[in-house]
């Protein structure tokens, strides 16, 4: 079972990381990042690089693709190789999912039209705006297609989707291994739980203006 | 204010990502992944590397230093280069903290000594027998050194740290923008929830053994 993490100029490295992390144990499980090249790839804001160990060629057909999302995705989104790459692999896998704004990147694809699937809370209009039935869930199930909120809730998705593939026991025991039991120190992690006048400050923002990347 | 991540072969991803997406944010905050040498840093299941883009000698004053866990961190545990940088930097910075079995390798460069900290449940034991009050809590501060529980805790311990640096209103934004507001699949994410013969199961395992990496 081969699970494919996309990475990308510009990804949330939790946004791949969480899933690598819930995922990855599975029993025969083979994980690879992949990118358009092999070598290291530069997270949104400049200052992490996870490696590439295999091009976009090199991973023909995963059982499973995991998208991770960041501030600005358009770079994936836009027509070219790793559109492309999602649009042939998604034929034969038995999963294609999503985190954050990865869930727009599928969508550019084509991939979620008609479908429905969430999206990071700033992001869902966006969502919708592909023919999508954007929802605010944490974590949804469509098919094949298994898509995640914001960030974080990677760790949710890739949890949610272990018990689906080797049942609960072992995804119980991964949530128990990365002991996620989760205590925040704030109940702020939803635009309906933090504080409004909060939620709106970020509404007015453009993030993907404000992470300015430090360059490659 | 520099934020130290420190990686060594073996490291869990999420150990270090959860508090570089949580403490990376922070108003004036300059992240830098350090190892030994610069380059390539290997995973507990050797699927994954992060890239060091300094070398220990390179960062010589951190005002925060992360030490991940992972299944088996004998290897920074041991005299040599990674502890004895380990105890220069501790000198001199504001806080110095871990996530997971980070905690040990911190007890074994002798910081914890007399102090309250935790540890990955699986290791509490490890982590008093170097003369450290080890509670099973999942974020303990005691003066400038703040522990993690297991893997996900990181974040948890992220997000209390932002807090404490920056003040609630920022931690919390934090919180919104990678929309933390876990939703777990399973209630299994503690040794106290999780089913007993599971919790059981894994402790007669021995993690370290079980996970191999696939070499570099």
């Amino acid at each position: 079972m081969q699970i494919a993490f996309l990475l990308y100029p510009g990804f949330t490295a939790l946004d791949a990381v969480g899933p690598f992390d819930t995922l990855g144990p599975l029993p025969g499980a083979e994980a690879v990042l992949v990118a358009e090249r092999r070598g290291p790839v530069r997270n949104d804001s400049g200052s992490l690089s996870l490696v590439a160990e295999a091009s976009l060629a090199e991973v023909t057909a995963p059982d499973i693709v995991v998208v991770p999302g960041g501030p600005d995705p358009s770079g994936p989104m836009a027509p070219g190789p790793v559109r492309e790459w999602l649009q042939e692999v998604d034929r034969t896998t038995t999963w294609t999912t999503s985190v954050c704004t990865g869930s727009l990147v599928l969508a550019a694809a084509g991939l979620l039209t008609g479908r429905r699937a969430t999206c990071h809370w700033l992001n869902l209009d966006r969502l919708a705006a592909f023919g999508v039935e954007a929802t605010g869930e944490r974590v949804v199930t469509d098919g094949k297609y298994v898509t995640a909120a914001g960030v974080s809730s990677g760790i949710d998705m890739g949890l949610t989707l272990a018990g689906r593939i080797a049942g609960d026991r072992v995804a119980q025991s991964i949530q128990l291994l990365i002991e996620y039991d989760p205590q925040p120190p704030y109940d702020a992690g939803s635009p309906e739980k933090a504080p409004a006048d909060l939620v709106a400050e970020w509404r007015a923002v453009d993030l993907a203006q404000m992470l300015t990347p430090q360059g490659d």
